[in-house]
């Protein structure tokens, strides 16, 4: 199968099953549904639960069993989005091509529709666990738990926030984006790969693979903000500077960070040579996200 | 053991474990374990921890194994109540007599230490269940999970925050309670019974018991808010109204409410009647509620 068709594969049985997982009831608290689904099911590019089906098909195939996991990483994503465009976090009005959900559902509801993605990622974590039985299932979980935790993705915002005056150098701007959005990117593929039951080696080397992808990843994010286009990117380019933030740009040209983006992406894809042709879509998966356009 | 001893140790060991779930590490986003201790450590009345050691204790001695669950649910009420507090919902500034997360740390922190005590909640209870094993841990936690999401605890906030639009009798209103802070209440006892293994008919039993008390200990806010003192209760009296929030005595006098409570505290007892002697903390704890003045 071609990359792109087994690319797009992935994204329809994923968008398939985000599709269900916020069943609209008649209630009063219904527009708590709608407001999850207007973010959740707004086409994002579905990179963490492609990641997560791609390092779990290396070691195993039954892939029914790994997509309400793999689906957890969008869920964790979406909602991050969702408080990181709040007024009081970035302020963003757009997302994805659309107004930011706290622009269509108000401030209140957005937080409550972030937290309650939040809280319906370990809902749907737990109920697979229950399902699938088995250790490598809550093994997997909690690495996803710690990776949006305060040692990883909200960590990386907290100190995001703070930007200006507490990223000085590239590496303390690395250590946020590590953590910022790293650490979701990177156990999207350690979580993958411990469902499915590989050895601890194995995992090793995909999160070496993962580590390099995702900061190889935003980079791009940083490059695409100054370079690509509204329509392209689907929110108001030009943002990063707008609100001051210290990007991968505030120490190199954009020539410079090109050329970084390429050298982290090769990297990743040595780390996996061991798994040799078997791991062919994953090497695609990096070098597609350093030549994308939004 | 007299029950005001018994309370006091419980929540001994509650704070004792919740002092120690925050490590505040030295790096750069350590402003988050400051902004997240300062609610989680601010003297609670750990109800519902002790509620869950209570249920558990029916049919377990092994408190060690319990108490990171019961820990869990004062990380997500915890949680929820900075969330609550903010500007774009009830816009509390005081909580627990303190400064509420918002106005001590700015917005934006205090929407990541709500998101990241719901984290580490989960963080928490995976790492015990990895430690637990069996399958009784992963189904509290999912029982936790589902109290806590839009068929729960933010459900039940997504009315409150539209209250008068939403809130037209007392039946609206018992249903909004049962999911804001009904369930919670209800699966801290029912998480605590599933994790001892308590059988289906004496988790239901218990189930019952919740419920009364959570209603109980509701309308008791509702007339605090309105006969207490600043000083009791730590937070602005009257609130309620200044928001003009519908309450349980929109639709009933406070002797009525009063009333009420005694009414559904005897209902929870009597759903205790199997359980005999066994039950007696847990019969205390419902009349404690009752007799509480903040």
């Amino acid at each position: 199968m071609e990359f792109k068709e087994w690319f797009k594969e992935k994204v329809s049985i994923v968008d398939e099953y985000l599709g269900q997982i916020i069943e609209a009831k008649e209630n009063p608290q219904k527009i708590i549904y709608q407001a999850v689904n207007y973010s959740l099911l707004s086409g994002g590019k579905r990179l963490r639960p492609v990641l997560f089906l791609g390092a779990y098909e290396l070691f195993s195939d039954d892939l029914k069993k790994a997509l309400p996991f793999a689906c957890i990483m969008e869920m964790i994503h979406t909602y991050s989005l969702i408080h990181d465009d709040l007024p009081a976090m970035d302020n963003d009005d757009y997302r994805r091509g659309k107004l930011s959900n706290h622009k269509k559902f108000g401030e209140a509801r957005a937080i409550l529709a972030g937290d309650a993605l939040l809280n319906k990622a370990f809902e749907t974590g737990l109920d697979a666990a229950i399902n699938f039985k088995g250790m490598n299932a809550i093994k997997a979980l909690k690495l996803i738990a710690d990776s949006s935790g305060t040692e990883g993705m909200i960590g990386g915002q907290v100190i995001d926030i703070d930007g200006e005056n507490k990223i000085s150098s590239i590496e303390d701007l690395k250590y946020m984006y590590s953590l910022k959005t790293g650490a979701i990117i990177k156990s999207s593929v350690t979580a993958g790969a411990t469902l499915a039951g590989a050895t601890e080696n194995e995992i090793k080397l995909l999160e070496n693979y993962a580590e390099k992808v995702g900061i190889a990843f935003q980079i791009m994010d940083d490059i695409l903000d100054v370079t690509s286009t509204q329509e392209k990117l689907g929110k108001l380019i030009g943002s990063d500077a707008a609100n001051n933030k210290t990007t991968y740009l505030t120490f190199k040209s954009i020539d410079e960070a090109r050329k970084d983006v390429e050298k982290f992406t090769e990297e990743a894809i040595k780390s996996l040579s061991l798994f040799g042709n078997r791991a062919i879509y994953l090497i695609e998966l990096a070098k597609y996200l350093t030549s994308r356009e939004n």
